[in-house]
């Protein structure tokens, strides 16, 4: 397993799709990769909404004004607010469902799928359009819509690490020391 | 690329650890994959507080009482609310850390490491006492705290997948064909 930093360098956002359309295993493939993400708790809050219908797809991109792709496929990946945890940690079921579309992306990637997450909650116009499209009830709360088709276009692998973002023990170890002797 | 799916269901919990350190180079290889993950308009709003000293990590598992481990390091994601978007998408940084955590928690498997990922924000007392442990200033929002170890437990590879989080073309076909009529 030691070339998993391949394929995470290796995914990409994908913007351009050729017409060939994503098999029926493929998508089952893709909802497994999510369904295999952590949650708290264990609640798998997630439901997934699989669009290969053309009039769908087209009314999902009149809705989704800043991602708009021609993609054969969309998975729309929902938080179901009656199965997740209650406040204050409600909102878990975003880092849930998250998680679920990262997994649903490196599966694409690895299976020579290409694909794009345009975010949908908290933008609430996007929300309330996205659900409109798909019949998606009260209650159920579409996170993003995640284009899935085979790649018109080629990405190279890349990391885009900054040390600058890394902070080793703590974050500001000067005021931190003090700190965390005052901790004692 | 194809054993992506393997890598994926491989991904566990694990929440015992050898005493076994965690290297400079593994350390460096998950926060390479942490930034690999995509972000909103490539914000990339992620800082990482990197933990290895251990009075702080003690520090960490004092104040984390649902998710205390005796894991040799710990990555806590931040997002910082100075690079995020601004309102009303700026809690994109919530999925756009959460991606970069599932990344780092599939390159942990990858590299024979075992990791586990414990929620902080939003649960506005953790977000407090991680932040006074690790110094992290107003402005920064410790996500969660991943531990990070060489794993003392062994877990079979899994999908949870469960065909009633699965909708195809409409979340609820019969109501949605008459709104799909009622859209053209």
């Amino acid at each position: 397993m030691a070339d998993i930093m391949s394929h995470l360098l290796a995914r990409r956002s994908i913007r351009r799709f050729t017409d060939e359309p994503v098999s029926q295993g493929e998508l089952r493939m893709l909802l497994e990769a999510g369904m295999a993400a952590p949650s708290a708790s264990n609640r798998r809050p997630w439901e997934f909404v699989v669009v290969t219908d053309p009039l769908l797809l087209a009314n999902l991109r009149d809705v989704l004004i800043l991602g708009r792709y021609g993609a054969p496929a969309a998975i729309v990946a929902c938080g179901n607010l009656g199965r997740a945890l209650p406040f204050p940690v409600r909102d878990f079921w975003i880092q849930d469902c998250s998680a679920a579309t990262q997994n649903i992306l490196l599966a694409a990637t690895g299976l020579g799928l290409g694909a794009v997450w345009i975010g949908v909650h908290p933008i609430a116009l996007f929300v309330k359009a996205v659900s409109r499209v798909l019949a998606i009830p009260r209650g159920v709360v579409p996170l993003n819509t995640i284009w899935v088709g085979h790649p018109a276009e080629a990405k190279a692998p890349r990391t885009q690490y900054d040390e600058r973002r890394v902070h080793w023990q703590q974050y500001a170890p000067a005021r931190a020391h003090r700190r965390s002797a005052a901790l004692r």
